[in-house]
């Protein structure tokens, strides 16, 4: 092994490696050019470090992987939530110019630095909380150049912050105003996937697939599109209603089917087949007070990768904390603690593709540290908006 | 008007007074010895100050005033959280010792100096989002030494800290092990209100009012002695079932019922007519999946005072957040943003007794603000884990 960096000792870890927590007691983590060289018991870690940390006793998790966000935004909807509290209904809202398309509108007319100003603070947020990765999908901007724009302000929060952003080109969100979906569907597989694969701007392709969204047959043609140009797909599936959308996703390998609320049985196990994750989002179950929990027993039993995310967006999920997140999953539905933290490390680098390369603590992983003042994992989970983070490290440092 | 210190302008002010937010455009708040000598359009407002501040254009609010806490206890019980999520019911976890007996033991076992640096993570929690004011009940001591001993390291948080404290005894918060509950109300009537009245320890006396907590005769009794001892009341009532503990109360001139889900018509009509105010927690309702929703139109239409406040508790409510109490009280409840506001603000001030001290942007009130890197106040309710706090000033500090 080749002389440490740094050594973090007197750490209590949660390495998240196999089914559990996988906790070291009296632990360290080496790191060596912000890999991890060494990750368990101190007694067999390297004595040599250039640099040595003392934890006090703190535990270490991975970094924590928001494998599902909306982030980059412009504009405010603070208001709709407040005129929808006063009685207004969707619908009057929406022909007031508010929803989605007002969301759209100001992501439009915002140039990327103003998409990154607006955006920054909510980045900010997440790695406050110890958030080292985080995917951002586009989807606001509903035409070429608007989409090109919205990535490009997503990985340059990358340069911003020490985190890593992962991409995800969402052109098939919804329908924009003036063209029907047929037509939108071709402009985003004939012109939008093939530009944005260009520009290597995406890691992944999404689409919406709900009765108020995209159908399952738009949606293949999407993944297709995806399919010819070398990018995996992932897909918004039966958040509202059961269109087989993850089965279908599955199919097309998917890395993640998101939301999943009304998944059935065949769904579960398409899923199981094909080491497609369930990505749970009980941010937007809970603000859009939803009473049909995801299926957790049947992912459960057929050894489906369960991840969690905030689907931190304007409309239905304003939230920007991944400890929320957790205690959401446990509270509203009923995740162990243990579910929920490798929902938000190791599940969550699978639904992203990147279970080599983040989300546990063992050697050859990226040195992605969430160090915490608390006495129990389990802290992480039951506590109600208070952060524990002691330190965050990326990449080393 | 004597020459202010202080004079904050270039601020929008949501000045609380009245019934909605009242909203100054354009505003300025002035400050002497620590008390709001104006607070208005900023055309009128004092131009001699010795300091002048320049917000921004921010937001500026009364500083947030959470009225129902339990945030001095000792002991951690994320492990019982972590049972119940792997299916352990409430009885098996109290046979094994857990539940309010674990937090009593733990509570009696720490000195005042533990207790009071166990509880300096929450309170400072509650503090970095503008809290400026926060009530305390002891209760988890159930003996006379341990009760004056979670009040002194209640009050001593104010001495730690730039913050108001009130406290508030809840001796009949359960019958301790070994005693039984009419035997265990004569201590706490005969002997525990006396000594801490005549210790000056508690601004109000508080009991839990339920089929699992004390009768409606015996929380009477605690109104009796309490009365006698020239201290307010409050009451935990109807959390679970309607014991119309809340006519109950405000048949003493309780300054506020809380919880409140299973209350009916009569209990908010006897409320309404001696302004007993409602305290709402809806941390408890999210923690416990409760889905009794406390009778929102009913006290509305009744003009009861509707407060938030964050029931910081282990076992119930490991909440510390007045923002998220905002959000839940809009989410699960359907208050409106104003009301939200209020309730955390003039509603809770009046709920403490200290309406004429705290809780709006007036001249002659203690000058406690918040100032919002904010929009809209709305943005306050909204959004879910995001603390847009710009900068906190307690006495005009
Ligand atoms: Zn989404
Ligand atoms: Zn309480």
């Amino acid at each position: 092994m080749v002389r440490p960096d740094r050594l973090w000792r007197n750490a209590r870890l949660a390495t998240m490696t196999g089914d559990g927590l996988g906790v070291v007691e009296g632990g360290a983590v080496a790191a060596t050019d912000g890999r991890i060289v060494y990750a368990g018991p101190a007694d067999d870690a390297p004595t040599d470090a250039a640099e040595v940390k003392d934890c006090d006793g703190r535990w270490i998790t991975p970094g924590l992987v928001d494998c599902h966000t909306h982030l980059v935004y412009a504009g405010n909807r603070a208001t709709e939530f407040e005129q929808r509290l006063e009685g207004a209904s969707y619908e009057e809202i929406a022909r007031a110019g508010g929803g989605i398309v007002a969301t759209m509108q100001a992501v439009r007319a915002a140039d990327e630095a103003a998409l990154i100003a607006e955006s920054l603070p909510r980045l900010d947020a997440l790695i406050a909380e110890g958030a080292t990765t985080i995917e951002i999908k586009s989807g606001y901007g509903l035409s070429l150049d608007a989409e090109l724009k919205l990535l490009r302000a997503a990985k340059a929060l990358g340069g911003r912050r020490p985190v890593r952003i992962a991409t995800t080109f969402l052109g098939a969100h919804a329908v924009p105003p003036g063209i029907d979906a047929d037509a939108y569907i071709d402009a985003v597989c004939g012109t939008m996937i093939p530009a944005i694969a260009d520009a290597g701007l995406a890691d992944a392709v999404d689409a919406f697939c709900e009765r108020v969204g995209f159908t399952p047959a738009q949606t293949e043609r999407v993944f297709k599109a995806a399919a010819a140009h070398g990018l995996p797909v992932k897909l918004h599936a039966e958040q509202l209603s059961n269109s087989h959308g993850a089965a279908l996703a599955a199919c097309y390998g998917a890395l993640s089917a998101d939301h999943l609320e009304h998944l059935d049985a065949a769904g579960i196990a398409a899923m199981a087949k094909t080491g497609t994750a369930a990505v749970l989002l009980p941010g937007a179950f809970y603000f859009m007070r939803d009473t049909q929990v995801p299926p957790i027993r049947g992912l459960r039993e057929a050894g489906v990768g369960i991840a969690l995310a905030t689907d931190c967006n304007p409309g239905t999920s304003p939230l920007t904390s991944l400890l929320l997140a957790m205690n959401m999953g446990a509270t509203l539905f009923r995740l162990t603690v243990a579910e929920c933290l490798a929902g938000v490390t190791r599940e969550a680098a699978k639904a992203l593709g990147l279970g080599g390369e983040i989300g546990t603590l063992e050697a050859g992983k990226s040195c992605d540290l969430a160090i915490w003042d608390i006495e129990t994992p389990a802290e992480l989970v039951y506590r109600i908006g208070f952060n524990p983070l002691h330190q965050r490290i990326w990449r080393g440092q």
